[in-house]
């Protein structure tokens, strides 16, 4: 493969190049790339900001990830964030961290993803950052989003008795790591041997390539459905629940027999050697939607394909448990990143 | 000093401590930390976006940057791309990498210097990101702003015979830099001697405390005059009128003679052995607004306190020249950072 080095083009020319075949397609874009600032107009909805900060050797390792999928991901996750207030990604800012290691081409590879996913989800870049790094590949994305007032949903709307849904299934993401990450491994210093990922191919997916729930928030909002609470599952099924009960000041009950686990997860788990429930409670990086509705939208909720009935909301001090398959109530508890205390 | 390690807290106790003081004083703030994104309100507005990314080694040395200074520091140079589009600054959302290096007692110290900016400049922190890193300290920013649609300003539209000014004066922050490299070099390894930066002041201010304009955007908006064309003067003069001449497709013509330089600068550059005018048009960091009027404007632009007419705009084909002490004419040059070309 062709390798420009990046001093060929020099800072200037290097964002003229990554950003000059960027079109702004939404409405609200006003001017993008090349000012002191993108402009935008959100007249009559609120405007939603969220970011993700993404570093390399701690959030992903390019020995496994294509610098593609990573701009890809790197995207969606943060249109994630705004579908779980029930809001609509319309821009994207995007800062770079880059140490010569990169080439030019490197960079094109990232931000095909990047415009790859912003195509397919209907999200403008409008701005950015781009820098020179002592070490590795640094992202920071920001993504701005719309909704309307009466329609954003917020991690504290809980009530007592509403159901607790989540959409897909859960821990796929974290058995597609392990399995990078053991093949990593095992094929260390080898360049002969390629490694053998038939029929792994949803868990690699769901770890390299993941989506956002648009789809399940234009379901809802089809059958007229404001969930009362929402958050997406990015540090664990747990974690995330906890949030929700926290901000809500409520309790809950969680089913582990009605956790969504994909056929591969469950295959993996047991290959590995572990607990698949605990794998679907605090694997993350699901970016699926966990969300609570009123118990008298139960039956309407039938008709909202591609989420699962997994608990119920209790009076806070009742607690925040997970009833297990033989009648147990265990504690949820958070676990969060560990890096910090790892090191 | 006491130190607490982080991973005493865990994640979302190290968040929940360094945010748990930070009041939301905007109209247009609704919901700020705590949910996957925050919530504003910029009904009537136009919506400004820009980001920045700082990383140590490269954009600073902790070695001589007291973390407060840099909280400070991060936050204006955001505020300052605002002003440059002629709007006010209204929200950051803040996203830290940090190293087991840093204490709690370290971030709350950067976080002081944040919050400082952002009660002087009436701006609020509604979310961000915090995650670990293997190395060094990495900050993100990314900052939100309201403009009336009429008054934004953008590198554009600047026109021939139009005049250019530039506020404060240049080169200052440079040479505090150089400054403090000198001293570090001096001190390496001595903990006894403290160095003498008496008389200096002004320098380092410059350098480790600079301020945004703001009062020049009011003072403009008072006179009831709206620039043709506006930018910050962050990568230094030279870098950033050219930004405008290439994006307005003009000249310009750049009188060397009324280029404003402090004492102090000037001094320092002679000590440095440095070519003031040099560290004037290329050194950067200055943080001043560089813009045009129509010439029509001249005389009500002497109400204006604190800015400085220094060229002309022209026909592009006219090119863009420094016009030097001696009427000499040297084309102006992008420098830009060339730490991808210096590695």
């Amino acid at each position: 493969m062709k390798r420009t080095e990046i001093a060929t083009l020099g800072e200037f020319g290097l964002i003229d190049h990554l950003t000059n075949n960027i079109k702004l397609t939404q409405p609200s874009s006003l001017k993008g790339v090349g000012d002191d600032a993108a402009v935008l107009n959100q007249e009559g909805k609120k405007t939603l900001v969220t970011t993700d900060l993404l570093l390399e050797g701690i959030h992903f390792d390019l020995v496994y990830v294509p610098l593609k999928h990573l701009g890809y991901k790197a995207a969606v996750i943060n249109f994630s964030d705004i579908y779980a207030m029930n809001g609509r990604p319309q821009q994207i800012t995007v800062s770079l961290g880059i140490s010569k290691r990169f080439s030019v081409e490197d960079l094109e590879e990232f931000y095909s993803g990047l415009q790859l996913a912003c195509e397919i989800y209907g999200v403008d870049i409008v701005g950015g950052d781009t820098t020179s790094s002592l070490t590795g590949f640094t992202i920071s994305i920001t993504c701005i989003g719309t909704a309307n007032e009466d329609k954003i949903v917020y991690r504290s709307g809980a009530k007592e008795t509403d159901l607790l849904y989540v959409s897909g299934d859960l821990g796929a993401s974290y058995m597609g790591l392990q399995l990078l990450e053991r093949e990593k491994r095992v094929f260390a210093g080898s360049n002969e041997v390629q490694p053998d990922f038939a029929g792994k191919e949803y868990l690699l997916e769901r770890q390299l390539k993941p989506e956002a729930r648009k789809d399940i928030v234009a379901l809802l909002d089809e059958q007229g459905i404001t969930p009362t609470s929402m958050i997406d599952v990015s540090d664990g099924l747990s974690s995330d629940l906890l949030h929700i009960c926290k901000q809500s000041n409520v309790g809950c009950r969680l089913f582990e027999e009605r956790i969504p686990i994909d056929y591969q997860t469950a295959l993996m788990a047991e290959t590995f050697n572990m607990n698949v429930a605990t794998v679907a409670l605090n694997g993350g990086e699901d970016y699926e939607l966990l969300f609570t509705v009123p118990l008298t939208l139960h039956e309407k909720m039938n008709s909202v394909k591609g989420v699962h009935l997994i608990g119920h909301i209790t009076k806070p001090e009742l607690g925040s448990y997970l009833v297990t398959r033989d009648g147990q109530e265990m504690q949820l508890r958070a676990q969060g990143w560990s890096h910090l205390t790892e090191e």
